[in-house]
């Protein structure tokens, strides 16, 4: 565990945007830079699916962030003059109050009556955590992925609470296509009989159905021209080889095989489903009545939309459409295309591509 | 089964390109129309991984096949004056010998004894069927999908044997994307637990490793657009949702159970992998040592290649060089780029789209 990590607590019942409620819900959150006596540097990122709030490095943890070459001293989000708060979605199981921690009531763990989470209720707890820290109004606020989805319920509930808008790989909400995607990503941790209805214990769990989903996710966080770049169609060595007629032949299934494994047992197989669906249930047509009623909530001064053209989750035709949206309603947008390769873990992997408008984006003050 | 199917028995040991061999193995086969005296009117459809030689519908059996409006008298494939062969493949589950057959050196199923699979296997059985009805030269030679890397094999190791050559949504080769869903969709059904390593009875067998995996295929052999046309965000109506917090809550998902349901039990699960893998094994590079030199070696008097810029799986800049390396050895190719929505699976379904280029192709004597 991190030693940079923070904890709110939420003092009370907290109502869930889709019925039941959390008794004292606690937030893992880090921070970096200071807080200026205006109280006007503040950012706010919320994180994709996966990410804790470990975003960067700082004296308490040096170990590398998720977004560690944007987040720091010197960095496109400066923290020698930004306050920047990063925390763990509700629902996660990074130190945030999600399936996996215990129910009070019961003393035993949520998983299943855990209630239906939005992302709605990520955001809520987030402005709750915010005016924990004394942030009435953020200078920036921040969201990749599903982050950004996070960032606009954000946005649309709570207008005037802050300055500017960067939403990176992002969309007003998710198309039939990644829809399948996420189902049957579910669906695969489902099926897996250690999954017991979601009841496994702290030992095995669905480890097979969580292996196959995150090789799922692998295949389209990325895009096949990379790959092809990458792996063409390199074989593996004879001598790693099983024999196994259904083994493996090809590098880049050796490589997805690789990232499955590294990833089981880092993430609550509940947690997942919670955060995958929610992911699904956002839309920004539910805060108005249409996407177009939506965005025209969204009233930041100034709004950054990057989106990148090879992301097959989240297709460019959906940055566009917010960029639009918001610009339809009278809202100064910028609207970037990078033409990165790696799909939509681009903003965490082409750093080199994604560092620039960041960094304009937040220096021009 | 289909009381048009005829049946063509090896006389002998058959020899498989990667080693092992079958012991008088079968191959079922459907034709359409007669064959002239000339013998110069045959054309030979290889399929795609899942279909029978079913194509389309006949006297013996009024069923539609699967290239229904296709193949037929007055059709595009005019069996009024052409005389046409359609396979199962070897290795497959409909009639032809595959891992369901039974061994008749055991007096058991293959399963997985059933030697390495290539399609150089099934371009060189599917030459012994032709042979056998006499055809020693066609008219043309189609394939469509995987029948498309078998139609490269055959024509890059009978070379002079056909006329012209028809090539649809297909590829010289594998790229890491395909494979990596082609692995993942066999693992889905290697890690079911009812898979029993290959030797579930004829009971019950790997019934949800199957569905998730139709679901995967089904996700990637239409696109994107298409379904944002069809679904939307619709919801599954109230009464239909089971209250299960992951059942299922859209349209989309609700199609692909549909699907995923229909698809189990029509395909032996062991035939499916040996299929899946012989599609990511093919390369046209091995006829010559690359892929020039193996496009090089297929001599048809006149080829038509088409794509579709919608298709995920076999994405178009591989029909476009499929078109160029026969171009850059000389030959008279065509080929044209499809708007079609429906990804992958257009050929199957947008046929308003694909009659007229295939009537054209094939009018012109």
């Amino acid at each position: 565990m991190s030693t940079a990590r923070k904890y709110f607590d939420y003092p009370g019942s907290f109502e869930m945007r889709r019925g039941g409620s959390l008794q004292k819900p606690r937030i893992a959150y880090e921070t970096w830079g200071e807080l200026n006596a205006a109280r006007d540097n503040a950012v706010c990122i919320f994180t994709g699916l996966s990410p804790s709030a470990h975003a960067s490095s700082s004296a308490e943890d040096p170990a590398p962030g998720w977004w560690e070459e944007i987040v720091g001293p010197s960095r496109p989000i400066d923290t020698r003059r930004l306050f920047v708060v990063c925390m763990n979605s509700l629902g996660g199981c990074f130190g945030s109050t999600g399936p996996a921690s215990t129910d009070p009531a019961t003393g035993k763990p949520y998983r299943l009556s855990f209630p239906v989470l939005t992302l709605e209720d990520v955001a809520t707890m987030g402005r709750e955590v915010l005016l924990s820290l004394g942030i009435e109004r953020l200078n920036t606020l921040i969201g990749p992925s599903m982050g950004g989805m996070t960032a606009q319920a954000y946005a649309a509930i709570y207008p005037g609470t802050y300055e500017r808008l960067l939403l990176i790989s992002t969309a007003s909400r998710s198309l039939p296509f990644a829809t399948a995607l996420r189902s049957l990503q579910r669906e695969l941790i489902r099926r897996d009989p250690d999954w017991q209805e979601g009841s496994y214990g702290d030992g095995r769990g669905p480890i097979t159905g969580m292996r196959l989903a995150r090789k799922l996710g692998m295949i389209t966080y990325r895009s096949a021209e990379e790959w092809e770049q990458r792996f063409g169609r390199e074989r593996i060595p004879e001598e790693r080889q099983s024999g196994n007629p259904f083994a493996l032949d090809f590098e880049v299934e050796s490589y997805l095989e690789a990232h499955a494994n590294k990833f089981t047992g880092q993430f609550d197989p509940n947690c997942y489903l919670y955060l995958s669906r929610a992911s699904d249930l956002f839309d920004i047509a539910e805060h108005g009545g249409s996407v177009a009623a939506g965005l025209a909530r969204i009233d930041a001064n100034r709004t950054l939309v990057i989106g990148v053209a090879s992301d097959m989750l989240f297709p460019l035709h959906q940055q566009q459409e917010l960029a639009e949206g918001m610009a339809a309603a009278g809202r100064e947008v910028t609207f970037i295309e990078l033409p990165s390769i790696q799909g939509h873990d681009s903003f965490l992997v082409d750093m080199d591509r994604f560092r620039p408008p960041v960094h304009d984006f937040l220096a021009d003050d």
